[in-house]
């Protein structure tokens, strides 16, 4: 069988759940570390476990380009070549295709492009992606798509969804089954009700191990994609796992918990902390900011991680003025401590039923 | 008292030896760490200290321009500002500025320089260094001194040693002894053996808690140090502990050891890491080389780190291709335990007698 997914409790449309892969299971809702380039960036996999994390996603796009998805599974696949023991989920590469490669052409076969890295061409279709995901040996393989722009007229994001579709279809078709493996739909289709509620009726008659909500978190405001998370979740298949691609910051995700999505993931905590911003209790701090200079306060005195148990705002502002490797290992560990804090929180008070509650006074927070 | 320095063994001129400071101890030979800006650069402490690193050393030019020592010792000194619990050394500031600032001006009553961060003025006198060196609460402080320039004219090493001889009675005077707390006196005197001979005369008529070599890895042929230190450490107190300067590679610090030096310290396994050069057995990788890019095997087999256990060459090579943090962290980690493994068997080989024959074949291979 594909991978298992068991829901355990439910508090309003918030689900307790968990998957069951290959290479272990993942407690849900769950948020899953960007592991970009074969690395959660400044951190050693053994930290990032420490955080709670339990599954990272890796990039196709950049794992084809270098250093290539055949030569990792010469060397025994993902997992093995990052040190990552537990479950990974792939993107398909569609997406980074758009934003980051050059002289990029898309047919109804699939993209052309070249590598933002060396100029090299290369092509994506929805069988190539699947193939690469296959060789990476992901846990969860994404369908290859288009992710619609936004804004987008309802004719460009009809026709983009509907190429989505039939590009699902070829990625189903391609993908071999394997126990503990599974493959992902993704919806598209904007911010069109219509299109959202027929690509999530074209992905459900195809049939697939989840379903992913794709086309947010790119620019629209916040309750703009809790509106169609409103529209588009119900009409998932509810026996398998939600995942709401790129998304988000805390208050979105406690957003889309509450509307039903169980699984996410995001750079933002990671990138902020490479870029010196922490998450903490009820906001955000810019540790560049020179007030916190003389501070020998942790970043939050609730938080448990390493850093705030043993650094002070003044040392982790030091570490930022003096461009040292360290800052960012430092608020990249706290920053995904922070997120995966929240998850385990979440996940208690669905266990509880206490969150709505919790999500209540998230939603006032922010 | 000052320092402890207890000599448990010798073999020929090598010792094995202990220090006792306020924070800890420190087997001897021993290799310090550099934390430069109060971090080791791409390292987390306990990582430093997981390699067999017992002392670090931090650098007064740096800290005292950036966060600034009266600040390092209001948040309660360096120990605790950079989460090092163990013995900490301080260099005195003056390498640095004649290799670093800017429009400095040296005079009898000390050194004026610009600042490369951002062009403050400042000075740095005996007086100061050592007042900034006990702010910053380091076990171990250095004299301050000018590094004489390699080469240099008779007449100029006269001159330098000299002014850095007074220097070392001023220190001297300034520094306030405490117990644990040492201050240590630096033998200059360029290529000249007449000028070390009367550099350590001095020094020990003064009398320090330890003697360091200066001078020395600026730039001078390996033999050239050796017949130095032949000339030099014999000169020195032997119940003290003898202290090599900026040194060095594995084979420069063995035969140092068996001329009578304790310690070093060096940026070679940290800096080396962070640009993609590995220290292995009998040698050094280049990881950036493509020859790598699919090689499943550890940098050393040798090697018991976390790196040479957890991740292939080819891993490794990617990471630095893809100019990852995670490169610089775990190329760094394997040189610091290579150095600190080296260090083990220095000590494993004066303890059992057989120290002269490591050396020798140390010096074969080099």
């Amino acid at each position: 069988m594909s991978i298992g997914f068991d829901i355990m409790a439910t508090d309003g449309a918030a689900r307790r759940g968990r998957l069951s892969t290959a290479h272990g299971k993942v407690e849900t809702p769950s948020f899953m570390a960007v592991g970009t380039a074969a690395t959660v960036k400044a951190m050693l996999p053994g930290s990032v476990a420490a955080t709670g994390t339990q599954i990272v996603l890796g990039n196709t796009y950049h794992l084809m380009l270098r250093p290539g998805a055949e030569r990792i599974a010469g060397l025994g696949g993902l997992h093995k070549f990052m040190n990552w023991p537990g479950p990974i989920l792939t993107d398909s590469g569609g997406y980074q295709v758009m934003s980051l490669a050059d002289l990029r052409k898309i047919t109804e076969d699939g993209v052309t492009f070249q590598s933002h890295i060396d100029g090299s061409k290369h092509a994506l279709t929805p069988e190539r992606s699947i193939e690469i995901q296959h060789a990476l040996d992901a846990d969860i393989t994404m369908c290859f798509d288009e992710c619609t722009p936004f804004p987008a007229t309802h004719e460009d994001a009809k026709k983009s969804m509907e190429l989505s579709m039939r590009w699902a279809a070829r990625s189903a078709a391609t993908f071999v089954p394997r126990d503990g493996y599974g493959l992902f739909g993704i919806c598209q289709g904007g911010v069109y009700p219509d299109l959202r509620a027929a690509s999530a009726a074209q992905l459900t008659k195809i049939g697939f191990a989840g379903y992913a909500v794709g086309g947010l978190a790119v620019g629209e405001p916040q309750d703009v994609m809790f509106e169609i998370l409103d529209q588009t979740v119900p009409a998932l298949p509810a026996d398998r796992p939600h995942y709401l691609m790129g998304v988000g910051k805390p208050a979105d995700i406690v957003g889309a918990v509450a509307r039903g999505i169980d699984m996410f993931d995001c750079v933002l905590p990671t990138r902020s902390g490479r870029n010196g911003q922490a998450f903490v209790t009820g906001g955000t701090l810019n540790m560049r900011n020179a007030v916190h200079a003389d501070d020998p306060a942790p970043l939050d005195a609730q938080c448990t991680c390493p850093t705030c148990a043993d650094y002070s705002r003044a040392y982790l502002h030091h570490l930022i003025k003096a461009k040292e490797i360290l800052a960012a290992m430092l608020l990249t560990w706290h920053n995904l401590h922070h997120y995966q804090t929240l998850m385990a929180d979440i996940r208690a008070a669905i266990e509880a039923g206490t969150f709505a509650e919790m999500a209540a006074a998230f939603a006032q927070e922010s």
